[in-house]
């Protein structure tokens, strides 16, 4: 299949640091690639691929210090459409900015949200370009819009990598993310306070959460237990994954899938999380990990979470977590598209019904205007 | 003519408080009925307008608690390019978002530049969609952009209003914008403290310039000679500039017109600016206000100001800046489009060179996308 992934620009993908939405592309992508596709990446010009790749702007735009990304995925989106009659399917990872462009091509297209969606300001986009097919992280991601046009749900998937090392020193909880209110950081260490078990935080601070670093969680850092890392690479946190007791990830937020708590499994590390977003569709509870509501049962869940089967948490990785399952639902999902027939896929109605085109046309190349009576089409 | 005018959504047109770009539209809009044109005004549901409203959202975002308006653009847009065949001439104030959506339609559709240009971000999609018509609102905003497809400069114009009143009081000085570090309200402060002529400060404060305000601007409000008002209504901003010796404009930052010195020009207030962006392109020197550099000519040019004619001043302001003459200039600009040979305005190739087109179709409507080989065009 000719497949072509179009990637956010924030990050290079994959990314050098944080940036779970192109951790995400660049593991679908390779993945693809080695299965035999013929993949197409559009990305920032740093990011490393088997597949061709695409360089839309020089350098992932967070770390170049562009702060507004509208400009650039514009100008990446019409070099997508001006190759677009290459691809069999188009695959989105940005969002809504692709919806006007690509609307008369939804019969080759789809986009993955990434996001949370309980935000009413983007809903207005997906009742409008309703023919787009989306494809949801979680089922509770989909949520606060049930009625868009849902395809499928694929749960993110992950590199086998090497097993897990067997020398775990076990003595220490990690949390790994951002820095940030919905991230509860401060539940994190609360726990480890408790519990007398000392806990490392690797985080990255966003300028926009300068300051609930810098008053709420700095003041907490000055403790014997507490080691704050701060953002780290993909080597270093499997060191630091694969050592740690569990992985705290106390969030307060409908998280829409929770990347980290799968990064842990692979390391056969158990994950403790809040009962929120996405974190019941991923940790098998006494298996993977524990479901907590409170600080009292996520210390009470410490101990159970020592005597889990380490392999156990390893081998339910390896069935549910994989970046191999994770690329043949989406090739599922591409052949869904690709055979689904119109009345299963909305359109959208042109102001003056349509008539027949004198010559096939692959969809992709329909006029996205509306018609004028009487100059719109040609008769035979 | 029949003209389209597609406004931001973050305000009502006009505005019900502080909003620039869409109180410009607001004046053009209502001087182009005026006139005799037939206007179709695409904006927030809360506007009022003698053209015909579309209603693209229910409110304002900004007072309607939207932080993220691509999603609610995307579908004004989309519905703009559904109605597209009534219009002789399609005007947006909404920055990029409508280049792909519209460059087929470049030889009727025109876009307004309303922000400054200097910051990198934006460059790329000038470069990519070089078709679509730029207006610029002063000559230096086009400095960091000198290449982009410029069609004209149109400087912002404003409604004639009633006279201004005799009884001025010319008692204080006016600062009248947003609480901003590139505003400089600590400049007008130390002016006025030098000077010993009581400030009235009127402004807005955003979320992102609440510690700007916090830290350095409120210590300094506890002065018996600084009054702060906050955010004011029109009426009360006729009041507060038409009574002020001079408007206080002493920005550091490109400002890419600034309209609220002709705000006061209009009531006959002179304005002190600093030379930056287009402030001397506002101001003629000595007649509606002085261009200084540093505190020290600003609080010189106070007593200069005090002696100037405010009669002077006000027909400075119905000769360069009333919305009557800035309609003339857009209906110019209209006609510059609308009449440009291809030849002048350059137009993105196509991959395969397009044939003849076998019935003769307004450009809007013209293919956006990639040409196949074979099955792109019909001959006849």
């Amino acid at each position: 299949m000719r497949i072509a992934q179009v990637a956010p620009l924030a990050e290079s993908v994959p990314p050098r640091l944080y940036g779970g939405t192109e951790r995400v592309v660049s593991w679908l992508t390779e993945e693809l690639v080695r299965q035999g596709h013929q993949v197409t990446l559009f990305a920032s010009g740093d990011s490393t691929t088997s597949a061709q790749l695409v360089r839309s702007v020089p350098e992932g735009l967070r770390l170049g210090g562009i702060r507004d990304h509208t400009a650039s995925l514009l100008v990446m989106l019409d070099e997508v459409r001006r190759q677009a009659a290459d691809f069999d399917i188009i695959h989105f990872h940005v969002d809504l900015l692709q919806f006007p462009m690509f609307r008369k091509a939804s019969d080759r297209c789809l986009t993955t949200l990434h996001g949370r969606l309980d935000l009413s300001d983007f809903h207005p986009v997906y009742r409008t370009f309703r023919t787009m097919p989306l494809v949801s992280i979680s089922a509770s991601q989909r949520v606060p819009l049930p009625a868009a046009n849902w395809l499928a749900t694929v749960q993110h998937g992950l590199p086998f990598g090497p097993p897990p090392a067997e020398t775990q020193d076990r003595s220490y909880l990690a949390f790994l993310g951002r820095i940030a209110p919905e991230k509860r950081p401060d539940r994190a260490i609360e726990i480890a306070k408790r519990a007398g078990i000392p806990l490392k935080i690797a985080a990255k601070v966003d300028p926009a959460d300068q300051e609930y670093f810098q008053h709420v969680i700095q003041p907490q850092l000055d403790h014997p237990l507490i080691e704050f890392i701060g953002e780290i690479g993909d080597h270093e946190k499997r060191d630091l994954l694969g050592n740690a007791l569990a992985l705290l990830f106390p969030i307060d937020w409908p998280e829409p899938f929770g990347l980290v708590m799968i990064e842990a499994m692979r390391e056969g590390t158990p994950t403790i999380g809040w009962r929120s977003g996405a974190v019941p569709e991923v940790i098998d509870e006494g298996v993977t990990g524990y479901i907590v509501e409170s600080i009292d049962a996520a210390v009470a869940a410490l101990t159970k979470a020592f005597f889990l089967d380490r392999k156990a948490v390893r081998q339910r990785f390896e069935e549910r977590f994989t970046a191999s399952r994770m690329a043949q639902d989406y090739i599922t999902a591409y052949e869904r598209v690709l055979d689904a027939p119109t009345a299963t896929m909305p359109r959208e109605r042109s102001v003056i019904p349509p008539r027949p085109l004198p010559i096939a046309m692959p969809g992709a190349l329909a006029d996205d205007w509306p018609q004028f009576s009487g100059v719109s089409q040609v008769q035979i």
